[in-house]
């Protein structure tokens, strides 16, 4: 009997698409306006949501707490109000679309969850443009 | 060629983490302010969401209305307004997680609804934290 | 590895539920005040989801700007501001049902993309009331 | 002490903006696709605000029972599921322009309402375009 | 110039509908299923706004993490995870409708503000029900 | 009678709280880290509200395409994927707080418009901070 729990968080970010190994006129072809040089930047909101079985003691999945503060220090301490290009130690070789945004934050949870539980991160660029991973 | 048509509902409703076989001290050591013994209370919202083939005849996976009475009848006159703990059934002695909850709700629907069809139901505690079970 | 990219875009159009080998009796009997002669309408947002390996050279699964204009094209251009009843093809015989509206977006967006992409939409007809087809 | 009490409601309908006194192609010119002989339609959303004195005894400034009431019998239970062009007695010579539609509702709830209080009625024709009219 | 900065606070609490000077047969004829002796309860969403001149220095009408620090003091802390009715010393004689709830923040936040700033308060009850109070 | 007409849109901008004549360190000490040198970032939202009489002849206050490319070219066009502190004229000495990025979209608009029409923007840096501005 799996439930499926899930956290809403959010943190602000500025960044920019671009590969290091690129010219700076294959990066603008590619990327457009989302290569812009001085940066941009987003609110991105995350769901984290966590399956497993139910605790008979607990009636929990997990504790929405633990949950939550673990997306603090691996996600909010990490990535709020950062230049995610610049100041994100992952993306320095990485570059920060989304879907790969949306993976390196599912392997920082899923290494500090037990391994019983499934996980599966939702990461909202805008209300219209979002990405989810779940390991597969 | 199955489609899923989902429906959302809401109720508003008392409750506390709470076991019965606990000392107070346990219930609040591990369910914290969630524990107060005077109740808190949310707006739970709902999406419940049946799969199945599209009748040929009507176009429907399942009358949207029926499903709309269905969770009328089985969720919100159950649910809306009441203190889970002392005046849900199912709750005499089940502690009302949303998890829990979740469960509960899912079997209440489930039985009342063609076996062909499957069924999947999410629940918001807040807008922040919510579940989700599909019976598996 | 992977990954699954959405994006959100809307429509405004009026329909009616109605089978033409029915008599307005057996319409109104079955689809209620939904089945008015005169038509009603929704602003219908949709949600399209791809999923698919992660570029390695781009980052990207699917740029999100081509996703954004086969939408426009193959589903905006062709029922925003439309009576989806009289003047889109594909319901000149079919039920313009939730269900059967997700499933006609779907077969035109698949067609169109690399078939190593999976293809989930999500068609809401009110906040409350939504419908999702992914081709099984 | 004056406080604000509002209540969201909404209906569905049809609409087309046109004007009987002017030609096809001058409804077309000034309206555009707005104009489709065909119709389109929305999801339209309201919000009425109702501001006065808190009752001493109740604590309300006005029973939202009642307020919830007489939106459905005013407005819901005369447009939703409707064509306003052609079934709504108040649009057979007044062009359904967002702004139109919300000054007809504001008129239908004032004569309602007892005159010590006053009124407000926000109209969104979808998420992103709204009006709002009180009276002034 | 003056400009308003806003901030969206939330809280969940349990409440009735309750005047302990009528009899049950009373509260329960006027306030219905909100008068549950049980308790039911909500997720109150809050949007505390403050309206002032811009500081020069700063760009700042307030700074808004004293504005939510303030209202985590004054209104999360004295709230949150309470029974409105029970442990909430201004509700102990007052009916803690929606209306006054709003006064009673909008009073607690009115004197902890520099008095050349003006204040409105906005509460949600649920996403359909709300109020507001600016001190006139 | 008058009318208020609301337009919702959106950008993505890069931005920090800044003054070239204070030391890094006053600047950290009074905006936090809000003042990162590597910038931060947000999707802002705006609400553009115009209030003036009816026009008889078409049933709106203003055409809302008309005020959908206004924003668009006073606003989007200037600011999306933007840093607001190096490429955004305005900001040049001027620290972009949500108050005074508010002021100066106000402006930029208020100069475009119809004299007769009034104006309110509304802009939100995350959806729990925001600002208005209406000239007064």
């Amino acid at each position: 009997m799996k439930v499926t729990i899930s956290r809403k968080a959010h943190f602000n970010a500025a960044h920019r698409l671009y590969r290091k190994d690129w010219s700076d006129e294959k990066n603008a072809a590619v990327f457009g306006k989302c290569s812009n040089p001085n940066f941009h930047g987003h609110n991105y909101d995350l769901i984290v949501s966590v399956t497993g079985e139910i605790d008979k003691e607990t009636g929990y999945v997990i504790d929405i707490k633990i949950l939550k503060d673990l997306i603090k220090s691996e996600v909010e301490d990490a990535f709020d109000h950062k230049n995610l290009n610049v100041e994100v130690e992952e993306f320095k070789d990485l570059n920060p679309t989304a879907e790969n945004i949306v993976v390196v934050i599912y392997n920082k949870l899923k290494r500090q969850l037990d391994s019983n539980l499934e996980l599966e991160v939702q990461l909202f660029e805008t209300e219209r443009n979002f990405v989810s991973y779940s390991g597969k």
